[in-house]
């Protein structure tokens, strides 16, 4: 149905997969303080977790995690670098959020593209691009006893749904192939650029109690001078 | 083998899952205080987590929650439904609990009943019905740290076995049909009620330490000098 | 491609299975107190989760726990002597850890060897090996909230990739059978003896920070200041 993917989208798949593994290894390090085993493994989980949810969910299996080494070796490798440089990493805040959100749009666009492939509707091929896109991370953050960032960080699932869903209207518009795949992910990582760069959140629940102070937020103020 | 689900069933598996929406996202509001994309996730996730495990196991996919869009509107419209009233609905604890055991009830049945239909044995059935019951819960209830409620709660997932096991009698008894079906449910429906109206739980282990003493304490300062 | 299991390595899997049941009851009746329902719900989650999770992402539904009576009878078998055992048992700290030993070893060769008859190449074939092997200790830990041993613990996942590894090398030179696979069983029981042992753990990320030190620690009482 949709065509099979072009290099660059293909290249941008292996680049998130990448950068979800160092994003992964970087939380383990602040988060528990792991050891190299525990280290890799987050890498690997965040890297390839949500692309095998989806793949188990429309039954593509074995995922592509595993019948493509590349996928396996990218994780590996952004959790070995994170791993090696981890104390200088921890300085370069904003590469890594930047790297983060370029996963997230990839795989929002990649996840509900495929689900289309394998002959899902409308609404859980969008489901898919955002499990695709956030899967990783919320079984990363659950490992590590963080409540997922999906459920209550400043736009985080949004951008993903947005990508997700200007996805699904291309393909069925039969307007899905390079451009708009780059639009939609591009779309998805302005926004959830300034959703970081203004800390903007979606509503709370109405009657004036904040989602802000939720007891578990991860990121107050870890103070951690290494 | 077993026929296909009278409308009845349906009627209950569509009012089970938009009621364990509405569940699921008030927990949200409660437990954790997250923002709407927090809030519907994880009514979808309570709603649906239960049969998708189900259906990845017994190798129906894409699940059901996926290929029938009505699935996915209810938990969506439930977790709505709970956001926007969510101060309200607070006060209104007795009608959740109850909406709750029918979608414990009904969610046990069709598990079990939908893993007959795709070949398995009675054993791994009535296990099958009792994740479909219990599975969205517990991974809400990982997902906001807590510890799920089918560990520890009140006689929660004893009826779902139990409904699950009738299911089954009945099944291989060539007796399943929409009487035995309700008939099931409704034994669990009382149970589940009888549980929370009595707070009654299951045995701990001997040895006079009660099980009651951990809210969710893992291990603080439990001194059983056992 | 590799032959069908011969007796003695299902009968380690049995046995394997039976161990894993006891371990992740005793688990839920020291970390969390729960009643009989969680002491044998976390039971057949240690004991079938691994195997249920790899025969989920390579395609093998309904797992083998749930096609095979025997799995499911063991893991309850376990859970149940467990829990009436837990008194005595919380003494008898070495011979769990032993047992747990023979677990995971015989569960990371059978892993990977079955990964290997779904066709799938040699990394995830070892990947496949380590999820089975550590897999259902990761959600039993992860339910009843900490962290998962895996992530922290002395040489834990080490030794079940290299048994994994170790079956994969016999695999592809065709040397596969009850030797090797005995003999890589024996390799990972040994070096996790070891690591019990002498407390050992992998190593920390660079920078003086030990990876002991970690909050989230389950159980801090671990005085090795490194």
């Amino acid at each position: 149905m949709t065509p099979p993917e072009p290099p660059l989208l293909l290249a941008l798949d292996l680049t998130g997969t990448f950068v979800f593994g160092l994003n992964g290894a970087l939380t383990a390090v602040r988060a528990a303080r792991l050891d190299i085993v525990g280290v890799l493994a987050l890498a690997v989980i965040t890297a390839l977790g949500g692309g095998i949810t989806r793949d188990v969910l429309i039954g593509a299996v074995p995922p592509a995690a595993f019948s493509d080494w590349r996928y396996l070796a990218l994780a590996l490798g952004g959790g070995l670098v994170a791993f090696a440089l981890s104390r200088r990493l921890e300085r370069l805040e904003t590469p890594i959020v930047v790297l983060d959100a370029v996963g997230l749009s990839v795989f929002a666009v990649i996840g509900a593209a495929k689900a289309f492939e394998f002959g899902l509707g409308i609404g859980p091929a969008i489901l898919l691009g955002v499990i695709t896109a956030v899967g990783g991370g919320t079984i990363r953050d659950t490992l590590v006893r963080q409540i997922p960032s999906v459920l209550h960080s400043d736009l985080y699932a949004i951008p993903a749904l947005l990508a997700a869903a200007l996805t699904a209207a291309a393909v069925r518009t039969g307007t899905y192939g390079l451009p708009t795949a780059l639009g939609a992910a591009a779309i998805c990582f302005a926004v959830r650029m300034i959703g970081v760069r203004f800390r903007l959140n979606a509503p709370g629940p109405p009657g004036g109690d904040h989602p802000d102070d939720h007891p578990a937020s991860p990121r107050d103020d870890d103070q951690d001078d290494g």
